[in-house]
């Protein structure tokens, strides 16, 4: 199965017309998942290769504009390009996002007359208290549902928090199992582990064969984890006959965030193939990054490091930083230096570093098996 | 006083790359008032000469997303560009539009923790119970303000529709009077009429001396209309010694509208020197443009030609049109055709018919004195 991912917006604050306002997407098996959507997210997926029609989720890390204000416009414009077919009910897109999200977009979306083809469902993840330090006017009743539900809302959950596991499980099917952890900004937010599940071996045939087994249903039994018992009365382990477990892919993307580490993050992110870390400001800013609930390159590599990641991408930049492309010599700011600053802080660890610019796509090739 | 617009969006239903969503900034003594603000508003901003610094006032026609997505996001890019002077209180942003647009910003702003360094006041204008008869499920109670005010919202006025003028009052000041028609699309649509009050024509600073006046403050007071006596007790009156009144110019900005022109629009918009009005499809669509509450050119002809206006500037067109620079020999949408389809509607009328396009300014030059 295919899988990779594309950066829409890069940029931190606000979109400008060189780097887009924060949205990537993740392509799974042609379906496409989106993690946050600012203002004009609408208009960089037309400029990409990629379809508005083919998300089937969204992810929003947390409530800022900048992660947010292109929401109720890309959900009026998939419509708009939508199709029904009479003779079958359109799917239903699955929002996830913290609490306050299904209220904006009732807000948003029925204040605005705006209708919609498909029906929509606001999943909640509840923050815990110390998520949100600071402002107090972001409160509960503010969050709280209020006036009529839009014609095609449809019941969302809310998820609380795992204590145990300090995260939150957000749906699991074939492929996947999509889990959200806390991060530590200014409002709360949030990073998704996307945990591609681990696939059998392939059958070793030819052993198959010499044991008397023909290609056929008893082989997906075996391949499904299940022991096959011959007209001889022998028993076949799966075990014998498959080759290695092939590992499942696991991406990490994070919302802003700064300095520190739950151990929900910790646990999930352990390992992951791509960690996608904020770095608004280079190191030398660090006072500031931190004062706006920001990471500098060298503490992304941190998070990273402490992951065991294999890949860092660095994305959200102030919008100081230029697209590389665009970059002058002798420019004060230079995008390249972030990426060398997390290099830096990276070096002997084995992490690559990954600089995205709008409109990258990154393939997250198969693991090998182990 | 120079007097220009600028069309930053000229597209229709959502922004896309070749097109802007709705919004316009009208330049009058060095402000900036912009009229409506669709996604993506405040990049075009950046990609033209204006200053979104520059804005000091805002108008929203109606509620559809593509004319109003872009106001949070503007007025927080706006505030992060804002120094403020410790010496000084900022001005406050004054917001006009339908009833609704208040909840739709505090919402907006409050869920996504938007600071702003200014403070802004929504002054809403009711809608009359006719101007929306489909989409019952945009009532009161939705549009009614909930939860707390933004930190910066400031007391707007709620202003009524003035049943003997049909009109309603938005403001007035030295230089302009400013009110609002009613306008009739799917949902309460306004039209803007922004009329420049008359000046007194040059002083007569011949005449002047030969009565025996000589410069000073007395030539003031005759230019501010005022009677002066001379020492022979002689009385000048202005009228003596001021040449011709300079008209003032007017300019009509209407939302989304199709057919029906009430009382307030015509006594509003007559005379004006630009009408603005929507073209979504070309005359061969006018039962699907009327059925989504828009107009063709031919309608919009109608309005310039029933209001004597002096030029009308087509915009808000469907994405289907391509601007006139990338338009290809055979595409079977001619944007020019639309152009086409009101001069034909208004020939020996003596209107000027001009299309808008993303990022065209349009002097509006003074009037010759009457």
């Amino acid at each position: 199965m295919a899988m990779d991912m594309t950066f829409l917006g890069t940029g931190s604050a606000y979109p400008s017309p060189h780097r887009g306002a924060s949205a990537l997407v993740l392509r799974v098996d042609g379906e496409c998942w989106l993690f946050d959507c600012g203002e004009g997210t609408q208009t960089q997926l037309m400029k990409s290769q990629l379809r508005a029609g083919r998300i089937t989720k969204v992810f929003i890390s947390h409530l800022h504009g900048d992660h947010l204000f292109g929401l109720p416009g890309l959900l009026c414009t998939v419509s708009l390009n939508t199709s029904p077919d009479p003779q079958q009910k359109p799917n239903c897109m699955d929002i996830y996002g913290p609490r306050g999200l299904r209220q904006f977009l009732r807000v948003t979306l029925g204040l605005t007359g705006s209708q919609l083809l498909f029906p929509y469902a606001v999943h909640e993840l509840e923050p815990t208290p110390d998520q949100c330090p600071q402002e107090g006017w972001l409160n509960l009743e503010m969050t709280a549902e209020h006036g009529p539900p839009h014609p095609q809302e449809q019941l969302g959950r809310t998820i609380s928090h795992d204590v145990s596991s300090d995260c939150y499980f957000l749906f699991e099917d074939k492929k996947f199992a999509v889990k959200a952890f806390r991060l530590f900004h200014r409002i709360p937010s949030f990073g998704f582990c996307i945990q591609e599940h681990n696939r059998p071996g392939r059958l070793k045939t030819e052993l198959l064969k010499e044991l008397g087994l023909k290609p056929g249903p008893l082989y997906g039994r075996l391949k499904d984890g299940e022991p096959v018992t011959l007209e001889s009365g022998h028993v076949i382990q799966p075990s014998e006959v498959l080759e290695e477990t092939i590992p499942g892919r696991k991406v990490c993307i994070l919302g802003d965030c700064s300095s520190v580490l739950g151990e929900g993050l910790l646990q999930l992110c352990n390992g992951a193939d791509v960690v996608v870390h904020e770095a608004t400001l280079g190191n030398e800013h660090r006072e500031k990054a931190v004062d706006h609930g920001h990471s500098t390159p060298e503490m992304a590599a941190a998070v990273a490091q402490a992951c065991c990641a294999q890949r860092l991408v660095l994305h959200h930049f102030s919008q100081r930083y230029k697209p590389s492309t665009l970059q002058k010599e002798g420019d004060e700011d230079n995008v390249l230096e972030l990426k060398r600053q997390a290099e830096d802080a990276l070096q002997d660890s084995g992490i690559e570093v990954t600089l995205a610019e709008d409109f990258m796509t990154l393939a997250i090739p198969r693991r090998r098996p182990r």
